[in-house]
């Protein structure tokens, strides 16, 4: 049988896989989320019609929203995650050895189906560390501080995550964090959507000292390019050194990574 | 009416464009050429059903094949594009004011359709100082010499290019070249094919002293992450700082495209 899901990047551009079946389907009162089993791509969770992982390149996202901010911090020990109800982030995280890790997921329904068909990428969850809240992220950062690292690892600013991408709540993540924290977030694909990332830019530079912009490839995102952001009240640069295997990061992607063609850097200045 | 052309990065992946006409189709002695309006990506090159170049991204690659290896070069006047005939890689070796540029193409057909229809990367075909020869890139090479840089623009080492991948083309190369000459050739997607980039290191390093393999996003290609290698026998270093305008490359790029995720490094390594 030809089974094939494709994604939309845009209304004159899709990218397809084919199918073997689907996994599991579930719609939550948030979203509408399929997990499929592919030919090439191992397992594909889908949510809203966007892919949000994939079993073969998830390690690219995950190390590269980690790693960055968690190698910028000199001894990085309370964690927070806003979003990333996959688990992928808290694993990366956890290579680290920090002392807790929070996981806020508004979506409990996205955390069901991963800690029960997507053991590769939420096995995380099985660390006493890591301590997972179903809960808007916006609220629980109100409540909640003395974070060395806040990662933002939700889907794009359309939908239930628009309000992660505004700086209101920059405000209160910065309040969350100690004085030497950093923050990362993923912010799109500049080739589509340049003025998502340089949005997210502009807001983070109201409210930190340092922003940096960095890029990664990843394969089964919308062009290929993706971009996430870094900030802080500390200058941006690497304060240790690799200590365990990765698959995509090393210590000269730390910095090749904010290395931004031309069309993108434009976008950083205007 | 929703007309697709769809190309198959695996007989499991595609990636589709949406497609406004086509604009013109030729089948030469070696290949199917297809030409067509998108809505995205204005005008699309396709051959034998693999994507070649668009108005929109072609930038990326035909900045990234020539600006790496010529700023290696401390001055390069005689320079050398084997395949090439859509003319957008002279047009990249002409913002280096080069005294001369040979394009060698095996088919007529694709310079025709390019100069007819694709002006906007093949109006380089209008200077003096490029020189067309449609012939076999592996003869042209065994007669002429003293070239400067060398490019090695094909299509993927399956059909008429893949004698262009092999060690004695190399050697060939190699005497065409001279001593403190540069080479540059594209090899493919490290994320599908890493034996593909790994095979034409391997080959380059029996023949050249220094062989780096460097990367650049290109939207339109398989996985969206492109390898190009780099040879010669004077270390390859930046030579020559950037004095023209580009959309891509920058002088960080120039190091920073050569910093590679470890899954790809290992492959280097193997």
């Amino acid at each position: 049988m030809d089974y094939w899901f494709s994604e939309m990047h845009t209304p004159n551009i899709k990218l397809g896989f084919r199918i073997k079946r689907e996994i599991a389907h579930a719609t939550s009162k948030f979203q509408d989320i399929h997990l499929f089993e592919t030919y090439d791509y191992g397992k594909l969770l889908v949510i809203d019609g966007t892919v949000q992982t994939t079993t073969r390149d998830e390690f690219i996202y995950h190390e590269m929203i980690v790693h960055p901010p968690m190698f910028t911090h000199p001894n990085p020990k309370k964690i927070l995650i806003i979003g990333g109800g996959d688990g992928g982030a808290a694993r990366e995280v956890l290579k680290h050895e920090p002392r807790e890790v929070h996981v806020v997921e508004i979506d409990e329904k996205v955390v069901e189906i991963c800690k029960k068909y997507l053991p590769e990428i939420s096995s995380s969850y099985n660390d006493p560390r890591v301590h997972l809240h179903i809960e808007n992220g916006k609220e629980f950062i109100r409540r909640e501080g003395n974070f060395d690292v806040i990662i933002v690892d939700s889907t794009d600013p359309v939908g239930p995550a628009a309000d992660l991408f505004r700086e209101d709540f920059y405000e209160d993540m910065k309040k969350a964090l100690k004085k030497d924290g950093v923050i990362s977030q993923q912010c799109g694909t500049p080739f589509y959507h340049p003025e998502e990332f340089s949005q997210v830019k502009k807001e983070l530079e109201k409210v930190f000292e340092y922003v940096k912009i960095y890029i990664a490839y990843i394969p089964t995102y919308p062009s290929g390019m993706w971009a996430f952001a870094m900030a802080s009240d500390m200058p941006i640069e690497r304060r240790r050194k690799l200590n365990f295997a990765t698959k995509y990061y090393n210590d000269e992607i730390y910095y090749s990574s904010m290395s931004l063609p031309n069309f993108v850097k434009k976008y950083c200045e205007d």
